[in-house]
């Protein structure tokens, strides 16, 4: 049994930006030549967060406008009140999708459906920098 | 430390079906003998999640009204434009709830509330067939 | 490779009510002297869950009125009537949040962002003792 905790680094667009980090994880798993086990994904920071999704250009679109409706950018927050960054609206979308996720594998492969990928979705107002943490347990 | 990597395979209804994978859950943890450690449940698809509920009559309609009101299935969808399937909004719902959970246990016993159980909800628009993954590790 | 089963006990005000506990969860793994892996945080009940979030005056507001605006307090759920406990809204939030939450560290630190910490969220209608499991495994 084996514990690996890899980085993956990666620029977004911010603004709800969908990113499908599923060659990255896949390929963390694949480069350890673990067989069974599972990757723990953690995006450090407090207005991105991470699912999974059909990454296709539909809902590239679809769920940036749920999330619109769920907390809408355009209206004053009480974060914005404090720090006056403009993105209340990010962090509160980030703390309903939530930071982490786990995906088991067998043979060395991710148990993702055939049209599932992993994103993460950066809700910040800015492009950004961003670093999700990658940590593998398995044999 | 020993890692086992299952599968529950279930019939649901779809269109927001909620269904309890706790005593499925339960077994798999029982069966192999294991006495403190964790389960990961993971859906492998992207119209369907998994999160915990009180499972009684009252929620199983609450939670569905809920998904209904973050993503109405009457309205169009980007997505229904490029596939054409309609499911739209099965895809947002089943992206915000996540397709995994961790759940620990000592003496073999999950450490879930007493009205707590583990369900399956299956977003899309018509009954199928579900496999969700069911990775324990632990001693 | 260790697991270490603990439980963080806390008392919350109810009403969505957000609790930081980052600094019990930081040292349940100090304590135990682990450098590398993970904590799984899962709370056992049906009404409370767990996420991260910039812990600042002004998101202990947004949140709750993010909350209040997915699944508001004031209107009948179907729980209600069959219970007759009036927190049908509290169950809704709570499992659309989860209720589990995987957070990597290395060098015995939890890989949180700097603005990032760990909250319970207690939607319950009125003031509770609640216990968060903390699963550790790591080496």
């Amino acid at each position: 049994m084996q514990i690996i905790t890899e980085t993956i680094s990666l620029s977004t667009r911010g603004n709800t930006d969908m990113v499908d980090i599923t060659p990255q994880a896949q390929e963390i798993v694949h480069q350890h030549g673990l067989k069974e086990g599972q990757i723990t994904l953690f995006v450090s920071g407090s207005t991105a967060g991470l699912t999974t999704v059909e990454y296709e250009p539909g809902l590239l679109k679809d769920l940036p406008e749920a999330f619109e409706k769920i907390a809408p950018a355009g209206r004053r927050y009480h974060h914005d009140l404090t720090w006056g960054d403009g993105n209340g609206h990010a962090h509160v979308r980030a703390s309903l999708l939530g930071p982490s996720l786990v995906v088991p594998f067998t043979d060395g492969k991710l148990l993702l459906g055939t049209w599932q990928q992993i994103v993460l979705i950066d809700f910040d107002t800015h492009s950004r920098k961003r670093t999700v943490v990658a940590q593998v347990m398995g044999e």
